[in-house]
């Protein structure tokens, strides 16, 4: 199955937009995040960094994808790149494409059916979609997953860390069922 | 010395402005912070609720202060709305009001000469500023320091966990000095 | 009422053995705690060790109390040595003495009807017990109490962060019902 | 290289003694460590719980050596049995065997040329060793280094967290330089 492309309105961090196929040879972890979120502050997007420092740059792309699906008013670009700056997130990160028919749920995270945020993507070396989780991997399961796809296949997905629940609870926001 | 008054434009989780001379006879904390700055997130503003919880409501007012001096673009009363909500906070907070000549430290910041976010403003019963530091204290010279002024009077200040430093660094921001 | 003695066989970090009477006029905190108990190691000791920095050698006493109850055989007097070397703990601290009919309860804390380790038990400066709790209290309300003493009289108890059990678990351990 | 043999006085959590040739075909992962060597206890057994739960037990062993080499009148084996009840350590836990010739430094630690504990010896499916640290790995880099190991080969050593000094501090024991 192909993997839906990531739809994106604009990048940070980086001189050129991005998307899976630009990425084809190396691993990609996406981490789907809102800067509102307080499970994504505490736990998601300081576990992209470490992830970030703990891969080779040729081995593993580490990408934040801004999927914004609530307080669509506060989440601006322009708050989102105050936010980067302050907590010093230096990977690329992209904006995801709001919904062209006015709807809450932006592009992307439409497309692969993400439940709320944070979640985590993992693709492998041929971009092919291996694990989709809600919350955030313990990051022993997360570093064996990520270099069993830098070796080149797929493992059993590390367990998520977070179940759907409404609105925004114990440190994950979920998503409205569409 | 008569303290400043809270100079604000706005208010959340009260149905009426807030200032020094209303909240006379409780012992008042002022937790200044911005919603992105990474050191009030983590650790001033859960300081901030679990004094909340500590202390009677007739013993002792807790209030935040969004004291915005940089990234004003992104610090807007509806972003700050959102993270109130996001981040569960239940006490009053006010918007420090802007300078009405254009510059960046907002008024009440400004009156009070604070060097940056997170800072505390520690008040007695009489509305007389006793403790003012930039960062946060140790919990248990928190907890000892609002007791003594319940109790009636004031002690040593709790030492401070930041100096003033240029921009944010280790979980604060500095503000520009004037 | 007046308080038990502390009935101890040794101590460490002392030059002349400790007991209530020799305090008085000082606050006092007893932490009842053993070697091999997690929560005491993770949570117990080091609030002890944050509660002497926080006041006055004048106005507090902070001391360990040792109340074996279970594991004798490793709970040595040479073990607590080591253990106390190693943690770095500095403040005085007893061993409640055996049992003299050789049950597994020391005396202090039969004394006190300790539920298990940690406790803490909380003296007036007149030696008089006014709080006594089993686990250990949140930073914010131990400050609280222990300034409400200082400046004289005695507060509501902070609340207990852990019930009776039996044997080890969260972090406590429970002696059995005599 | 041949890997030397671990020298044991007693086990615990398992019916036979263990060493590697009885592990072969398991990657294995040897967690050095003093039941009193506050780093041992905070960090590195806790992880060694987590790694145990992140490996199929056909692909992983997770072994507990308790490496004596100061307050050897303190760290008994019945210490150390009361240490792992307590702490609910489950895999199995051998006891370095001390040096005929009475000296501090037990038999395996002095073959592997341990700096202290905590220490960490990762082994590969053939029974080579492939990593030896000082302190403990990040979580992130722990996983990749050991999924590598059960995929087959080998990667570059996670880097250590610590570095040899002088005694106990900051959470890891050095041992005498022979």
């Amino acid at each position: 199955m192909t993997a839906p492309p990531l739809t994106t309105s604009r990048w940070f961090n980086t001189k050129t937009p991005l998307d899976l196929p630009a990425l084809a040879g190396r691993v990609v972890a996406v981490y789907a995040f809102q800067m509102l979120c307080p499970g994504c502050v505490a736990n998601a997007l300081p576990q992209a960094q470490r992830l970030r420092e703990a891969f080779a740059e040729t081995d593993l792309a580490v990408i934040g994808l801004h999927t914004v699906f609530e307080h669509h008013e506060a989440n601006t670009p322009a708050a989102l790149e105050a936010f980067l700056h302050e907590y010093r997130i230096r990977f690329p990160v992209g904006i995801d494409a709001p919904d062209p028919n006015g709807g809450p749920i932006p592009q992307t995270m439409a497309a692969y059916a993400l439940q709320g945020t944070p979640s985590l993507l993992l693709f492998d070396r041929q971009g092919r979609l291996v694990h989709k989780l809600f919350g955030h991997p313990p990051d022993l399961t997360l570093g064996a997953a990520v270099q069993a796809l830098v070796q080149s296949g797929a493992v059993a997905a590390p367990a998520a860390s977070a179940e759907a629940e409404d609105g925004c609870a114990d440190g994950v926001c979920a998503a409205p069922v569409g």
